[in-house]
């Protein structure tokens, strides 16, 4: 129930992985025979991912994951406006509800002089696009506003931010980590200039991930060195990373249609079940919701106490999201959806994934009402 | 006759990665059992590259490599002196024949205003320890001196540079990418203050490295985001990468004796047998050099033609490193010992490993001479 956490990665990708750790492991940097296996491999993996975004291959940077793509877009972009800084620096825009790997490099910047507006979010989790495009001044240069939230899986109007972006020929990027296999991405049609992308969140190993860079955008590397991807991200390419990066987005576009329903069927039933406690609200957006997230709060019920009593009964679910779960202030998504600290603390985040059963959905259903039933009966909160 | 480019994994270190992909494949940061399972396998193995190193764990933070862990060191701690720069900023110390990883984030903090020394080499790649010594002002705040260079093998005076930093109160990294495993090393008491190491050089997996930074040492992040590694490194934790460095770190430790002996024993056969060749010169030098490294340069040969010769016959060698190999210009270690271009261009590189043996050496002694021979006798640089 935390497949939005993290996944495990598919047995397909594992095998299609393994060559290249011990048999086609040359350095993908090098002109001879091992290096041109590698290099020749890595090509056909960054096709693999940016066809799953209607992308073209040349136009993809492999990184360690979606927060060093996400840093890698604003400051990246950023750090080519420096100079540009007076008293009032240049303007980006994002929105309260964006994951920690967008609001801290944006934040960082902020203190660097970057002019920042952080636009609100309605009680279901949508940004207002009007307000987005009034907020636009002549010295805006990025858009960053994620494509699904992580916590609530609201799923922001990506298209229309994309139109607003180009008409005012300002960049848009968008951290794409928890849409990506689940939202129907089209970088071309949608008016995304930059991208994240992150392997572990579609079956893929962990340490991976990618930035999509339309072309003719220049970024001031995190990494400088041996100049490796333009120069845009010097470091040996990891081979069996992007092998395994590259078959899960191919296994995502393969699968889409079969794994949406999937999960959005399971999802419905797991709503529905959830609904029928006592107390007990849906956050986020009722329709424009990841097809995987069941997001509840309950009242008078402390989030960490449900999620402790999950877990022993072996329901791994999340307060908050897994990068900020082991913190104890309360979610900065759910505050910003109007919620008090309390309601915010009496929330957990259900993800379903690939793998999950009917059986998975029937089992929570069934442990869930007592647990919070027994929750309730030791609160001072609770009415009875 | 490539190790130092990258190394196959071992066979151990993969079947030690596994049970991570798909079985203990939870979020290190999740507070459920999926996520504790990982976060504990990741405690054991900070300690094992703790102790190839003689660290404490707690001083290990996980990167995706050595450029990171390099650009990591570097601008994290410059970062926090950027306030200071005015006409003539604070001061770094270096060497001509770092890598690009230490090179490359240096130039580009000279841009920003730092002041740099990059410090020559005689001609067997050694740092002068008294001219190190006299180039420290009081504006000083970081050495950066490899432990081992990457092209010729050439073991810089490691523990002599810490006593130096120690005495000035100048903080000390070192790039140890190439030495991790050939030379021993030990953070306490050669006074390093930051050790980069990176897992494919050790036969771990592509991808993972780690950055040693003693207690007390603030480094400003590449990577904002969710707070990981004591918000020095935020993403999400690679666990099986992790597993995979830790384990080739414990495999290091205790094959040490075993490889180096090894190395060493086909390295010495290999560097006598090129040297029977008419008008060969090993470059590098000749004791303090890395037990796996033999850097030849043969009058009148273009380097590239040997190593496609060579690569069609199945050897794989190296002209520059693989991180600069697919560039045409002549390497700036080379020069840096003060070889002409043409001196440059007609050198190569070969590596040796764990798994190299006799018959591997044997083969390349018997193919190279008739190869360099065929070359001189297609150039008008040579005598006849």
């Amino acid at each position: 129930m935390d497949y939005g956490a993290t996944t495990p990665v598919d047995p397909e990708i594992i095998s299609a992985m393994k060559p290249y750790f011990d048999h086609y492991f040359g350095n993908p940097s090098s002109t001879h025979g091992y290096g041109m296996d590698a290099e020749e491999k890595i090509t056909e993996c960054r096709q693999k991912v940016a066809e799953l975004i209607g992308a073209d291959e040349e136009n993809i940077i492999f990184t360690s994951g979606g927060t060093e793509s996400d840093n890698l877009a604003i400051k990246g972009v950023a750090f080519q406006h420096l100079d540009k800084i007076k008293k009032k620096g240049p303007h980006i825009i994002t929105s309260t509800i964006e994951h920690p790997a967008v609001l801290e490099p944006i934040k960082y910047l902020e203190k660097k002089g970057f002019d920042v507006v952080y636009l609100p979010v309605d009680s279901t989790g949508l940004i207002d696009s009007d307000e987005l495009e009034n907020s636009i001044t002549d010295e805006t240069f990025l858009i960053s506003i994620m494509a699904a939230n992580n916590e609530i899986g609201t799923i922001e109007p990506i298209r229309k931010i994309g139109e607003i972006a180009k008409k005012h020929d300002v960049l848009y990027h968008t951290d794409a980590v928890q849409a990506i296999g689940k939202v129907p991405l089209d970088v071309t049609k949608d008016n995304i200039d930059m991208l994240s992308l992150s392997s572990h969140k579609i079956y893929g190993p962990k340490g991976i991930g990618a930035l999509y860079i339309k072309k003719g955008i220049k970024l001031e590397p995190l990494f400088h060195g041996g100049g490796h991807e333009k120069g845009m991200r010097s470091s040996t390419l990891n081979t069996p990373g992007i092998v395994g990066l590259g078959t899960a987005c191919e296994l995502a576009k393969k699968r889409f249609k079969q794994d949406t329903e999937h999960m959005k069927k399971l999802r419905d039933t797991l709503i529905k079940n959830i609904s029928t406690i006592e107390e007990s609200y849906l956050n986020g957006h009722p329709t424009k919701r990841l097809v995987n997230n069941a997001h509840f709060r309950f009242t008078a019920v402390e989030g960490e106490s449900l999620h402790m009593l999950l877990d022993s009964k072996g329901i791994a679910a999340a307060t908050g999201s897994a990068c900020s779960s082991k913190k104890l202030r309360p979610s900065h998504v759910l505050l910003a959806l109007g919620l008090t600290p309390e309601q915010s603390h009496g929330s957990i985040r259900f993800t379903l994934g690939r793998n999950s059963t009917q059986d998975d959905v029937e089992y929570v259903s069934k442990e869930l009402g007592p647990i919070i039933e027994k929750l309730r009966n030791m609160s001072p909160l609770w009415k009875k």
